[in-house]
């Protein structure tokens, strides 16, 4: 059912399942047409008919979704049953939201571990997870098996944390370090620069 | 010159903008050619080439670019010249790392005020800057001719952000709240959900 699903689908999948979790309890219990998305997400009905064809069957003329099973099907594919557990180096203020950031829960990841190359946040507790030296990274996430990392050191530090990394069996890593990274090989480097996303905003639409 | 540039061509530009900055002192004394820029960034040179005529007149045939003339161009380009100001609401630790994002000010920005609903955090400071009650933000937007804001609020005050700020004058919003929000007409909304992007790179590369 997954097959032929694009990358702008998938995109979109969370915004739907965000819209669906948002309606009030009553409206959940109830059924929903891909048109009455479209027209809340101010989406194209069509291309919310196909998007939601890729990952629910439920779909049926007239009827529409029955609210909570599509619901389930968007968390399902989304990772609910198959959750993956994150782990965070650097602990400015960028680190610390990604310790305590509450949506990631929806999306099926964990924030286990942060990591710090201070020796004075090593061994405290940020959002309720352990911070331990950068020095245990390596042995941390292959004795737990952690594939996903978010990197919030500063920039002169990212490319090597990036290598630490990938040495440590990481597989996928966001990066808002303001530098972009080559990733070393097998391991895939999303470069989340929040400028550069604010100067596509304000100066792409001029 | 910069006639029939494309989202994706700024989208480029401060990545070369960016690695260019990144060269020793010595190599920006001298000159570079499309191509090498194309290699060390592990980008299409034609591709590369095309994007630097946009906003550069400075490249010749077998010598290539001065590296700071170029930087300069970028730079102006993308905003060193005229630059704008841009608010925060929400001083949770995303909020917190807005205010202190150095590279902002590498693209023309600057934060210079932050917005909380609490009464404990307004008349405070962050990162050097005046935080203020969020019930002072249209007061400060108007007489600051403010036209940028950054949402960091929790997801369910979020669409109430952005009707405020677009009622005080913002145009810009880059939205951090898991939520997707409607911005009134005349407000352009990006919504930088961090969960889609890591669900992105993770789950859409499976």
């Amino acid at each position: 059912m997954t097959k032929n699903i694009t990358s702008q689908t998938i995109q979109r999948l969370p915004v739907y399942l965000n819209f669906l979790r948002s309606l009030p309890e009553e409206k959940k219990k109830g059924n929903i047409s891909a048109t009455a998305i479209a027209e809340a997400l101010g989406l194209n009905d069509v291309q919310v008919r196909k998007d939601l064809a890729c990952i629910s069957s439920g779909g049926r003329p007239k009827i529409g979704y029955c609210t909570s099973e599509l619901i389930s099907d968007l968390g399902r594919f989304l990772g609910f049953e198959n959750r993956d557990s994150v782990i965070v180096a650097g602990m400015g203020n960028l680190g610390k939201a990604m310790m305590e950031f509450g949506s990631f829960a929806d999306y099926g990841f964990d924030v286990v571990c942060g990591f710090d190359r201070k020796d004075s946040i090593a061994g405290t507790t940020i959002g309720g997870k352990p911070v331990l030296h950068i020095r245990d990274m390596k042995e941390y996430c292959q004795r737990e098996n952690i594939r996903i990392g978010i990197i919030t050191v500063p920039a002169k530090a990212a490319q090597e944390v990036c290598q630490q990394m990938a040495d440590a069996g990481i597989r996928y890593i966001l990066n808002f370090a303001a530098v972009h990274l080559n990733p070393p090989e097998g391991t895939q480097v999303h470069n989340e620069n929040i400028s550069i996303t604010l100067a596509m905003l304000v100066r792409g639409s001029k």
